[in-house]
């Protein structure tokens, strides 16, 4: 038990003690760690606590807690604990909380590479009806290996980034020549995120089964896509421009020890997937998802349909010997549920722009418009019956920037 | 005229000063910059004068000097010609040269993002006919924009560094299922990176007209590929796996102000391209680019038939807002011309493989075996009857990790 007040329901309860970085007002960015509605300094109180790890958690980003391996983020995760339970330490520690509302949130990461996958059976199938109705909806090699591919990493912001429309070339089955102008396919991915804590070199692979000596902590993800530029640009070479103007994350890294509780079997896999990428112990996560467009719910995600779990991702990531490096990230792909009310983009909410939504205030939507607020947010089983929360990732659309052509 | 001996022939003359990053023995890494047989400790010399510039040469990475912007640039050049051309500078100059052959040469750069174009309109004809033998071998999107992707910055490596043959799946047209196993379509692309100096912000875009704003320097690379695992997976988001083991890269970065002798016309674009690709003053770079295997030449690359410029790439890579950051690379894709020897890759070279080559020593060769050695090297006109030399990458294929299945 915490000497905090906490409310019942907080998904940032003892049991998560998900990690940020913040500032307070126009201050030095500090590592933080959300505790109900307040923010703890952590760095502070691992300086004036003496704690060895204090060099961790200096800031202004998590990187040097993710290079220090999981013996040391299970023993800050333990002092954590013990400052915010034990009331020897309430008098130290209180002067270092203050209301997260208070505080401005940072990329609390510095971004090494960025991978994102295409693990959903459901939306790869719904995207492969939607583009090419007359085949099979799953390439070949889907049902054989985690699809993916690298996104731009310095185009990673947080939470709050405004995101501007992006500019480039379409072009639609009727267009004689491809046309230039702001996107007008503008979309969402709802993801969910993984960083790398402790690297891999070059030449060597991340096995299955050593997942939770690398993976340091689980976020959400929004990969605004633009699906325009996208399907003009992608053959052969794949998405480039359609998805590298912006890829939104939520603020707080929910570290992989406060997920216990929340793994759940993942789905059948046929056929069976080649030995690297068995696990005897094998698990997904049960994150429930939810995407609001300016506040009202479009969607509920089901994280535990996932046909490829996180630790399949990163052992095919690296079985080619790729190195990976603290604060490298992937991402899941696109969450998408076998209902229609659990899709994960506007490309399949609207099927192809075919079926537009109609809001509870009358508005309609196929793609995002000017103003458009996306909001996604997840919680997933804590111990007992706590819950996990992994707070939100959000962004508003700006109009696309006025260029020459 | 400089007061040190140089070889008539050198490509590392006073026209060139390209930056590396060394170290003595196994001392600090410092900031270097080749002239004739030796290396100018930069930093050190610039301490030693005072020099406001510094600090930028610090080390133990180039990126300080690329984000301080092309004035700063032009400044740090023209004292680099003053220390080696004042006699007055000698004796305190002389002291910190050493001969290259007894450094070791790093990775001059904190990589940021790395993008991988396809910029060579024989290379992508090529491999269009390799694979695709019964329809156009261009896709539609081609003449219209510069294709490229995101390559795994992790996994960049100096050259020297050597490279351990992937394992993953490949899956020919005749297996009923995937393999697992070494690659054996293991491959080069030898390609010209280039290096962002000065950033630009999200949301914003780098006209063509401002390419010399933003690019510090040229330098060679080679995207090492494995051709087996590449064409499994790469449908339909791109290669992955296939690219992201290792890309190898020239230590020495060749300022884009050594380069203006070497500025070409690029060839004829039919049909003319979007405005913002367009640029009356366009040039593209006349480099000369030699493949070696085992120290037999192989081919002779003209970089200057290439059909999108660097400027071009650029413009497209940022068209859409996406932002750029000191130290982000991006590089041209496999450099082919016109001839049969003058391609960039082996699975040109070998036209899929099926026509081997014969090395002068009687060996022959499809695809990289285990203990090759491949070298890639290149020169440019530089002022007068000089060369400007871009050193070389080269690396050595070691055998594939063992691991179960």
């Amino acid at each position: 038990m915490t000497w905090l007040d906490l409310p019942a329901d907080t998904g940032f309860g003892l049991e998560n003690l998900p990690y940020g970085v913040f500032s307070p007002a126009d201050g030095r960015r500090r590592v933080g760690v959300a505790i109900g509605e307040w923010v703890l300094d952590a760095g502070a109180v691992a300086a004036a606590t003496g704690a060895p790890f204090a060099h961790l958690l200096a800031g202004p980003v998590l990187n040097p807690l993710l290079a220090a391996g999981r013996p040391a983020w299970q023993q800050v995760r333990r002092a954590l604990v013990e400052w915010l339970t034990e009331p020897a330490f309430a008098d130290l520690v209180r002067p270092h909380l203050q209301p997260r509302t208070g505080v401005r949130l940072h990329l609390p990461i510095d971004v090494g590479d960025y991978v994102d996958f295409y693990a959903s059976e459901h939306h790869a199938t719904n995207v492969g009806r939607i583009f090419r109705p007359d085949s099979d909806p799953l390439t070949p090699n889907w049902k054989h290996l985690p699809i993916g591919y690298h996104g731009r990493a310095g185009s990673v912001v947080v939470s709050g980034t405004p995101i501007v429309r992006p500019t480039g070339q379409r072009k639609g089955p009727a267009d004689p020549a491809p046309v230039f102008g702001p996107s007008v396919r503008l979309d969402i991915e709802a993801e969910v995120g993984f960083v790398i804590g402790a690297g891999s070199a070059l030449g060597t692979s991340i096995p299955v089964t050593d997942f939770a000596d690398h993976v340091f902590g689980v976020f959400l993800l929004n990969d605004w896509s633009a699906r325009d530029i996208q399907a003009w640009e992608y053959v052969p070479l794949g998405p480039f421009l359609g998805k590298s103007f912006a890829t939104s994350v939520s603020p707080w890294i929910v570290p992989l020890d406060a997920l216990h509780a929340a793994r759940v079997a993942p789905p059948a896999r046929v056929p069976q997937p080649l030995p690297y990428l068995r696990d005897a112990e094998d698990w997904g996560l049960d994150l429930a998802i939810e995407v609001r467009l300016n506040g009202h719910r479009l969607a509920c995600l089901p994280f535990a349909t996932m046909y490829w779990t996180p630790a399949q991702m990163l052992a095919h990531l690296t079985v080619n010997g790729a190195p990976t490096r603290p604060g490298d990230i992937y991402a899941s792909g696109t969450v998408s549920g076998p209902e229609r009310d659990q899709r994960g983009s506007l490309l399949e909410l609207s099927w192809g722009g075919t079926q537009p939504l109609t809001l509870p205030d009358g508005a309609t939507r196929t793609f995002l418009e000017d103003g458009d607020e996306v909001t996604i947010c997840a919680t997933a089983p804590g111990p007992g019956a706590s819950r996990i929360g992994f707070g939100e990732v959000s962004g508003t659309i700006l109009p696309a920037e006025r260029r020459a052509s």
